[in-house]
């Protein structure tokens, strides 16, 4: 029996299983749960071409057939980025993190926890990073080897503008590591247009498979400079990619029902259009999203001109029967989960645009939203300041 | 329709989808495969239980409720083989590792490329480790701080003495970190009677779930000294450890459905009878695979006294007619996955006796082997010295 087929997403009773406005893990489709109903064996030729399928065609993804590799690596989006980090820059690096929000920051405990020199430019939470801050700190500081920037900041979902960052990195002569994790399939990213050592992304996301591993796009003549560079033998990408490269085989056991649900995840990409088609249908939720909201007085946190179609941070109504414990239940028991803020000044909620919900689901968690506003009694839900 | 239920094991019918006879990933069940079905989110309460749920029950099956801490980690088993010496090793500490296979030297690996001091003790491969040698070492070398055994050496199946060198190490004062990835939950391992600091193993291994996360049982006493060890973020189980007392969650995204699938697969884990009855399920297995395979001429690597109840080593067959490769496809054709020698000497195979495929799964993969051996023209079995 399976569960999901029959109550998620039925238009007529309430969904059993509640639809995921979260930023990975989200809701997948059947077809690709479907796919984790196989054992594989990890050395079997089989399995073997999935895992080089997945690897040519997030590199068609991006363009990157020619000048890039595609190295898959075990564990979080998080795992993906430590180990660019720890393999691309070499022990006497310097790592400039332009950071607007809690993934940059993230990127900076990294490069603290794996001693690489580092500094950071630092934003506010709701601006995105500036090229020309950029261009100023390389000019000023030759000893800053590589450049980490977060692609979408997902922790208030602020998209920053990754191809004049990397105009400015490639005109210093710098290396640019790009944390994609929240945008890799649904914006744009050319690497024959916009020059990049490595951009980092997981299985989780918006190729909409299962979470539990990563991978990272990495510039073929820099991945090969790379040896005795990384702190750890399990997350070495140099490694893990000259083994896969010799062997066809992961160096370490893959988590091969999540590898199959993903290649089963891009064929369905594929299928639906691709990048354009999963960047459109994640742009019209984003807009119902933030238009219905609207209409029930919620004020997203970003101007509109700096919001990535994948998540979208709103003020947390001003109003003392709110907190957000009880609104997510709420909202929860009508078929829909939300995701708390991760702003450290104000009090927010987060909505995920991303997933395998149709074009009901941004309605139907509005409609859960304004239901659940009712039954807590809130009343004031625009900021006092504004009203 | 799930493909799994309807060929694997069926008696009747040549399975569709073959057994997997390696030690993990291994064959699971529908049940466990089934809790795949399902997405959950991350920071949701009813996933976190889960998380609790498992940590508990992991640390039920060594008795370490009273003084240890189950703390989980995404990735595969060499991650959180990793994290523990990362964790629990401080950077000037002194690691001793008894070595008799490719896993031991694989955490040599670990300690060189983390930069921790260590040494080995070297044994062959057909060979257990000895206690009096690890006594000696710890007599010789005050400086060693911490003992690094592999429980069951799964390169060619051995198992060591684990209590008897855990006592020596305790008699020593020093830290002992059990790789215990292909033992753990079929091999008693009790922390009321053996003193260890660290026991680490994975998700897809005895437990009989599908790979993508490890633990590492810690001593709590131990953990709570290892803060700023690590020489990494993702991989801090101290970090991790004191997150998920916290928060209940994991601190970057689990990966969802391998953590619900394990929870389902010690649930039945708990019903078939624990560990008692999953090793008693092995050790058959184990007889039935080296009886029925020397009925065929094949002979073991291992002395039976050695022999762990996980997986078998098999001398090749000393025939020109035989290549592994070939080997491999006419058994898997009849429905079974071998395994290549981990070896780097002679040539041999392996064949697990762990995962979920029923009494009738050893018979019939030695029927496939012999059926395999006449399509092959394989007629010297034995090696010829013996014959
Ligand atoms: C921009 C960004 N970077 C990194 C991560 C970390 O990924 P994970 O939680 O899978 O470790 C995320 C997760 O949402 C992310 O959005
Ligand atoms: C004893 C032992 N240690 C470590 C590992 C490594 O685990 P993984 O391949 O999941 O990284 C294994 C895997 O079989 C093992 O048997």
């Amino acid at each position: 029996m399976n569960l999901h087929r029959v109550h998620q997403g039925d238009a007529v009773n309430l969904p059993r299983q509640p639809i995921l406005l979260t930023p990975g893990p989200l809701t997948t489709s059947d077809r690709t749960r479907d796919a984790m109903l196989r054992d594989w064996g990890s050395w079997d030729g089989d399995f073997n071409q999935i895992t080089a399928r997945i690897r040519r065609e997030t590199l068609r993804i991006v363009h990157g057939e020619d000048t890039h590799e595609c190295v898959p690596l075990q564990g979080s989006g998080t795992f993906s980025v430590e180990a660019a980090i720890g393999t691309l820059v070499p022990r006497d690096g310097h790592v400039l993190v332009p950071n607007n929000g809690a993934y940059c920051q993230r990127i900076v405990k990294i490069c603290r926890a794996l001693g690489r020199r580092h500094q950071s430019i630092d934003y506010p939470e709701d601006t995105q990073v500036k090229p020309a801050d950029v261009d100023r700190a390389l000019a000023a500081d030759p000893s800053i080897t590589h450049v980490a920037l977060v692609h979408c900041e997902t922790g208030a979902g602020v998209l920053n503008p990754l191809h004049e960052i990397a105009m400015v990195v490639a005109k210093h002569g710098r290396s640019l590591i790009v944390d994609a994790m929240s945008s890799f399939g649904a914006i744009d990213i050319d690497a024959r247009q916009t020059p990049f050592d490595a951009v980092v992304a997981a299985s989780g996301k918006c190729l909409e498979g299962v979470p539990g591993m990563g991978f990272v796009i990495a510039r073929r003549s820099t991945l090969e400079r790379c040896e005795g560079n990384s702190h750890s033998l399990a997350m070495d990408l140099y490694d893990q990619w000259a083994y896969m490269n010799r062997t066809t085989q992961w160096r370490f056991t893959p988590p091969t029902h999540v590898v199959a649900a993903l290649d089963q995840a891009i064929a369905q990409y594929v299928e639906e259009g691709g990048l354009e088609a999963r960047g459109a249908r994640y742009t019209r939720n984003c807009r119902a999203l933030i238009d219905g909201m609207a209409e029930l007085g919620f004020r997203p946190f970003l101007d509109p001109s700096i919001q990535a179609p994948i998540i979208v941070t709103f003020h947390a109504p001003d109003d003392p029967a709110y907190d957000f414990k009880t609104f997510y239940q709420e909202v929860k028991k009508r078929g829909y989960i939300l995701y708390p803020g991760k702003l450290t000044q104000i009090e927010t909620f987060r909505v995920g645009c991303i997933g395998h919900f149709g074009e009901a689901g941004i309605p139907g968690a509005v409609a859960a939203i304004a239901d659940t506003l009712k039954a807590m009694g809130i009343s004031q839900v625009s900021p006092k300041a504004l009203a």
